[in-house]
């Protein structure tokens, strides 16, 4: 174990990058721990048009800047799961899946989130065959085929919009009776030419043999059960926040969201901080995940000056 | 008067701009007004190296990048103050100093901060005289020159880099006993060779005849009063919120920051929200300040759909 880090932060997308930039300028001794570079951003098919300063930009290229960014600064990090953090006295421990454990004055979890399943019959079964939930990595397997977007909400359309480069058509399964995707998606995602939208729907099977070939839904108004032939199935029904690492520190809201200050960003427990889609901020949005980890690292800051 | 706008937003730095941005892809009938696009940064001397996905950046130029983001939009947009907001029933009404006035259904006041006067004698008689607020207006009228930065915050390390490019030497005087600017900062201005701190100290005094010759200040502990022969003062003494136009439907806190839910960012008079530098947040960055302008874009749209 040794020497007590001033900062371990959790996560590696654009919360935990914008924490290590700003501790990095404040000279904290600081490790960085992520499963993965990049979060959620690098499973999304998008053009991101709303981090400002970057007109129009891929995930994978804006994510690119925040890494190259973030390496400048020479910030000590491992791509490793955290398993769980405790706490005696003022110190926290951090384990790792890999059997580490390392030692640290203070925590900011930025762990993003991870997608919602579906939870309905043939999910699991056919993840990797037909169900995906990565359209950035996955699209290019649906050359010329029918699809199914499942969830109607911005990032279901921003899928949309991506697979109808590849696929011949592609279904948005929505299950309210209205489109909840902001009118510029929408928009968009008519101009392809490519898309059709179903309301009203639910998801109540994901049948084939091998791979997928066909769905099963229920209208809601109409209650009559229909079949939808598609051989792919990207799920975009929002996210989860993942956090199992952190129970009985902090408190969680209804959505299993860390409850924290939103000014200061910290959680119930001192020196416990968590920033981006982990924590209870209404919005989940690049710039607001970015400025959330601007404002831990501060606070990390002004705890550790406190501490001395 | 005629329509009635979806959104105004006030103010054209960070925040502003990327409220703008949000509101666009919204779809909201929105009209920005400005004093000048820009806001803080455009007076300050800085290299931005914390704004994530940019690595080092000049603040001209970052600000540039933002205003052909938002122009992309084509969003309605006017130079002008606004002198006051009101609101009579649902609808709030702005007028402006070139007395046009508007109709809208909701706010966002992102007028950021302006500069916080020393309030010393010889002040105002020597603006634009050796008395600048404006490090990037200003340094290269002091080519050679001695000159003092009052403030030793990130901000004042930072105008003295700056200004080391052009002057032979630099004070920065701070009121404190221990500097508060970031490590990095002070061990770049230490860099320069050019940067002597001056802690523990009071401005009493800026004198001189056409143009600014010397500051008198105190040293807090020995008492004594010092005299310092420099042509020019860099004031960077932090900012005051700009919100005058505002008073009554507001609450403000003892710095006068706007009060508001740090979640939804909506102030105490519904449709009426607040971001960036202008409210309590604790911290003000430019990066959370654009994360602010998104949250509060994203509360007046699901504001907007509540009244529908």
């Amino acid at each position: 174990m040794g020497k007590i880090y001033d900062l371990i932060i959790i996560g590696g997308g654009p919360a935990g990058i914008t924490a290590g930039i700003y501790a990095a300028r404040q000279r904290l001794n600081t490790l960085l721990i992520t499963k993965s570079f990049g979060g959620q951003i690098t499973r999304k098919a998008v053009r991101i048009e709303n981090y400002p300063g970057f007109k129009t930009i891929t995930g994978f290229d804006l994510i690119q800047k925040f890494i190259e960014h973030f390496k400048k600064f020479k910030i000590k990090n491992l791509e490793d799961s955290v398993v769980k953090v405790r706490k005696t006295g003022k110190v926290f421990l951090v384990s790792t899946k890999s059997k580490k454990r390392f030692q640290t004055k203070t925590v900011i979890i930025a762990s993003g989130a991870d997608p919602r399943p579906l939870e309905v019959p043939g999910e699991k079964k056919f993840i990797g065959k037909g169900v995906s939930y990565c359209t950035a990595c996955d699209a290019p397997l649906f050359v010329k085929k029918e699809v199914v977007v499942v969830g109607g909400g911005n990032s279901g359309f921003e899928a949309a919009i991506a697979l109808s480069s590849w696929t011949k058509k592609i279904y948005i399964l929505e299950y309210n009776p209205k489109i909840r995707a902001d009118e510029e998606s929408q928009k968009r995602a008519k101009k392809t030419g490519r898309v059709r939208i179903i309301t009203n729907a639910v998801l109540k099977q994901i049948k084939g043999e091998e791979f997928v070939n066909s769905i099963i839904y229920q209208d809601r108004e109409s209650k009559e059960i229909k079949t939808l032939k598609v051989e792919g199935i990207f799920v975009e029904i929002g996210s989860q926040p993942a956090t199992s690492f952190v129970k009985g520190l902090v408190d969680f809201n209804r959505k299993d969201e860390i409850i924290v200050d939103q000014n200061t960003l910290q959680t119930k427990t001192s020196g416990l901080f968590a920033a981006g889609d982990v924590d209870d901020v209404i919005y989940k949005q690049i710039v607001i995940a970015a400025g959330q980890g601007a404002q831990a690292a501060l606070s990390v800051s002004n705890y550790l000056q406190k501490l001395k």
